[in-house]
């Protein structure tokens, strides 16, 4: 497996009148195969690092698992270090993850059609539209967590601060947990937005923490219908993003209960949906 | 359809102090189904506008189809309106579009397995690494197109000026294909960034002008692998993105003889590879 990173050299031109070669640094894209049971289910590109957690947040995405213990065994192998028949030149090019689920753990015939997607693209291989609807595992309706604006607005730095590539690459989206006081529990980062959220919820299910209640999720860029879906399914009340929302992820967020938070940045923010869980019970009045 | 925009009340927070309930623009995020034939096929999350653009890209970029002669029909429907049998829950949530395919043009097994993939992804669904591989209709090494950087920096500027929606959402992703000499061909935007250059490439087929030889065309997000490979598969011969490639970006550009250009803002660039089409000779010396 590669690094987070590849040097390339690169020619860097400045108007007016200045261009040298030079080396740079890039975010490293790799393939990671996913196999359940020796079968090829998925293939997503990603930054390779945490991959055991992206790869158990995928299966939490897309309701294949709920708990660790649907998890018998879970590794990262190429070809002939596997015990499954992986051919040499996929083996080549990138990483393969071979998962064992847990005795009376399966993929429905309906997820294995869903399957054919990827945690860059939450919705991807889904054929009809009726599919798109959650079936969240969790009520966030109940979730009584509150968050004042100013931990909110701290957000955005301490998810930087946190992250160990993006501030040399420019090219890796991040996601951060956070309690509602404004601890950072995770931060993860990736080339695929997706990806980055699903290394969050797979480390939660690995250290046993799911469901997320009382936290805050945050994200480098906008929030997306797949995005709050991520969040619903691994129970998290709140969704911060340094971007704009879509259309259909305020509409989502409305149906289940979760907060949503838009363009979080210099101390600014809009919230769309759940603005009971933001306390600002003075500036309201 | 609904329109590009939505419009939803917001709590709009400035700290400190200041909170207060308004309007606020969102992109539109809609589900739309693709059939061939009646049958479904994919669903991708897209922002309502140029659909049939859309689709055309979209089976460009599966390698389905390389001209306009390849579609028979083409039209965007909902339930009964079409000849099709399609449930009314689906015509209800989205939009469906349908697609008849010219006699002795059809779907290989191989695509079709691809094709349960969506334009917001182009990896998903491809269940091993070897299907990664490009296989381009056309040569782009053969393509002697000449762009100079003073060309280059002016296009993030032209983009944006020939963008609709942007600036009143800030949730879109745009692509413009221009000429060689700077002229914007047509813009295009969308939720997902590789929608927009989808409906670029079907604007392209559907205009009878692939391939798009001597083109130059500009993202306004980061250069994936993915969008590599659009661009290879529609005949571009310089990509250039307003932030960072991937690595995987890059390596396949290199080996494809696509120009690919990053981080291209404020009159600079880094060059990644194919540095002989970006003319700057007295620079270099």
């Amino acid at each position: 497996m590669a690094g987070r990173t590849a040097r390339r050299r690169v020619l860097r031109i400045s108007l007016p009148g200045g261009a040298e070669p030079r080396a740079d640094l890039l975010a490293a894209e790799e393939p990671l195969g996913i196999r359940i049971g020796g079968q090829a289910v998925t293939l997503t590109m990603r930054t390779p690092g945490d991959d055991l957690d992206l790869v158990a947040g995928f299966l939490v995405s897309e309701g294949i698992i709920a708990s660790a213990a649907d998890i018998t065994q879970m590794m990262i192998c190429s070809g002939e270090r596997c015990g499954h028949d992986h051919s040499g030149e996929e083996a080549d090019l990138g990483n393969i993850a071979d998962v064992t689920l847990a005795d009376g753990v399966s993929v429905r015939a309906e997820q294995r059609r869903n399957f054919l997607t990827s945690s860059a693209c939450g919705v991807c291989g889904k054929t009809s539209i009726a599919e798109l609807t959650v079936s969240g595992a969790y009520d966030l309706t109940g979730d009584a967590t509150r968050v004042t604006p100013e931990v909110l607005a701290g957000l955005p730095d301490a998810l930087r601060a946190a992250q160990r590539v993006f501030d040399r690459t420019g090219g890796l989206h991040a996601a951060g947990l956070f309690t509602a006081g404004g601890d950072l529990l995770a931060a993860r980062e990736d080339v695929g937005r997706h990806n980055a959220v699903d290394k969050i919820v797979g480390w939660a299910l690995r250290s046993g923490r799911l469901p997320l209640a009382g936290s805050v999720l945050l994200v480098s860029g906008r929030a997306s219908f797949e995005l709050v879906q991520k969040a619903v399914l691994a129970g998290i009340p709140v969704l911060a993003a340094v971007s704009a929302p879509s259309s259909l992820a305020a509409e989502l967020a409305a149906q289940t209960g979760l907060t949503l938070v838009g363009f979080l940045r210099g101390g600014s923010m809009n919230v769309y949906t759940g603005t009971e869980r933001v306390a600002a019970p003075v500036l309201l009045r």
